[in-house]
């Protein structure tokens, strides 16, 4: 396998755009990543695209990939449209990696984009299904229910053993606020207190609203290619050092925890060569802000219900040792499903390279990951768990 | 790039089957591509599902696959979803081998699944659309219009250039019929003469019903792996000597002609080593029966205007020196667009194997060729086309 280093990013804004089709939002973010790197259409050799809720949002199904590049001027090149649910852009990332890895080509695009304001939450919400014939048919749930029994099962055994606080739970959501607002491309860019997050309205016990990523639309691009070629543009290049992906491995044990992300960041350590102590910055999947508390542990940041003492402490605020979620995560960012991996890469891609603007981390950073997942059925065999590093 | 081999294929008949979920379609053909190859899951280390209708059918949007494979005992692997139109099936199988020629993978799975029937042809087909927001929106026409224009234009302007008549046009669906009828999986098992396709219902002129492939529903799967690990399965390996797959190239140019479908073979032939000349049998994309005399020049199989000439001497027919559509095809076999790829690919392994019953061809064969398409958007480049060469 060769070396496979990441030479442009792009990103589209996140937030509600009603009038614009999946078309637009994606040339923005191809066009960024291209001229990012100073690439044109015709150096694209293989293209990924990440999209999930397309069919049923938008009844585009079929061909959502050439029809969005085909716009944005890319033509007769091997394309694959990729889901995984939450984890899309992340498929499309590894799809885009394995073509340069391989020697199947030299530069391949990875695209994520979706639509998912469509005025119409419960539509929005039954397209987010996950077993849609055992939720929706059989069970006469829905993905937001089946989320809850989880992180309601977790949150709330967490809180016990760990003696966590509803104003623990609400810290990362402060954090993420704060950074988000430093984030022009961000969602949500209002800064949020403690008190701010504990009063908004209950979601699902013990999750208030502000814990929760809310329904956007966006997108985001990635241009990769070959070490050897990547002199060719003109930006410095981020090496992928590691792109895993798996289908959930465990059932839930006893006891309500999950551990498929760890066992998936603990591959990518190994393919990087690198510890957890080894990193500079990190987003992660941050779909409800206690989530944050818990990847901390998974990924190998702090021992176990430490979670809030890392903020406490500023080590994960964007000053801090290990800055995670500087674009504000997913509740802040904002999380169009398909789009959100690829949103992660072009943020730490901008770290790496000291071009974040205000919410540059302190530190000079030289090794980021990105940790997205997607999918939640019952089981959990059928969630899909990625980790990515990238370095400089 | 290492050598992979096709260890196992297998397949669910194709027809109507309104009671199975896309998870038991799927576990037919999973389980039929282990059991062939004499693998299990544990086996299986990647695995790419095609599927393109699944979200708007189905309501299964997000993780077709990763449910799919759980439901057939799959899981903690690489799953990557994948849709390309009626070429997903064939996008899946690109994948499978990519994995193992890079080396990420020594066994991946591709498996091709679609429920079409709902007993709403008006949604199947506005599921079909191809760029859904040109087209159902802005144009107020779906698929079947887009895809008329196109055939009527091409073959009409073919009847006047090379004098084919109606029954021309018929032969492809005659030939294929009698093979279909000899297929235990073929959705339509009525051997048809040149009169019944004829008088059958005008679908748009000149096409007639008994010329386009039905809406079926349907699975197929095969086992890869490393041409160095294929001893350890049970059959006899089949090489994947070249699995090209591009989105369109060209406009239509003046004479409504296009040429992708003959970029793409030749490319294939290249990577194999062989040309038409050296094809055994042949699976194409015949979705209207025309196609295939279209496609006859395009894959070189004959000069300008000989299709027809190919059918009355028998030189495609089951007994003929290059047997096309054994299967039954589009027409016959069935058309469940994000199976259809993999359903070619397991006709041409039974083919290759000598496995094939009643309608085993002639010769013994040794190379075949798999062209599959999907997409058509008013231009062309949007529409995808595959070429994949298998060799015993």
């Amino acid at each position: 396998m060769r070396d496979v280093v990441i030479a442009g990013v792009g990103a589209h804004a996140t937030g509600h755009f009603t009038e614009k089709p999946l078309k637009a939002l994606a040339h923005t973010a191809i066009w960024g990543a291209l001229g990012d790197a100073g690439a044109t259409p015709r150096d694209v050799q293989a293209a990924y695209v990440g999209n999930s809720l397309g069919g049923l949002l938008t009844g585009q199904e079929g061909i959502r990939g050439e029809v969005v590049l085909q716009h944005s001027g890319i033509v007769g090149i091997p394309v694959v449209n990729v889901e995984n649910a939450c984890a899309s852009a992340t498929t499309a990332l590894r799809g885009a990696w394995l073509e340069v890895a391989s020697g199947a080509a030299d530069v391949a695009l990875a695209v994520g984009v979706e639509k998912m304001f469509v005025g119409d939450t419960a539509r929005t919400i039954a397209a987010l299904a996950a077993d849609s014939e055992l939720e929706l048919s059989d069970m006469g749930m829905q993905f937001t229910s089946s989320y809850a029994i989880h992180p309601k099962i977790n949150i709330k055994a967490r809180m016990r053993e760990y003696g966590w606080t509803l104003a623990d739970l609400a810290k990362p959501a402060v954090k993420n606020s704060f950074n988000g607002s430093l984030n022009p491309l961000a969602h949500h860019r209002k800064p949020l207190s403690v008190d701010d997050v504990v009063n908004s309205r209950v979601v699902v016990d013990p999750l208030t609203l502000y814990m929760c990523a809310s329904i956007s639309d966006g997108a985001a691009a990635a241009l990769l290619c070959s070490a050897n070629r990547a002199s060719r543009f003109q930006k410095r290049p981020v090496r992928l050092s590691a792109c895993v992906l798996r289908s959930g491995v465990y059932r839930l044990p006893a006891d309500g925890r999950a551990d498929s992300a760890e066992v998936v960041a603990r591959e990518a350590y190994e393919k990087a060569g690198v510890g957890p102590e080894d990193l500079d910055v990190v987003e992660l999947h941050d779909a409800m802000a206690p989530a944050e508390l818990m990847l901390y542990e998974r990924l190998g940041l702090c021992g176990p219900g430490e979670g809030p003492r890392l903020i406490d402490e500023g080590i994960t605020t964007l000053a801090g040792r290990v800055p995670v979620n500087p674009s504000g995560g997913l509740c802040s960012r904002g999380h169009p499903v398909g789009a959100t991996g690829l949103l992660q890469i072009a943020e730490l891609v901008w770290q790496l390279r000291g071009e974040a603007g205000p919410r540059q981390i302190a530190r000079r950073p030289k090794v980021a990951l990105a940790q997205n997942q997607g999918g939640l059925t019952l089981g959990q065999e059928s969630a899909v768990y990625t980790a990515t590093i990238l370095e400089v």
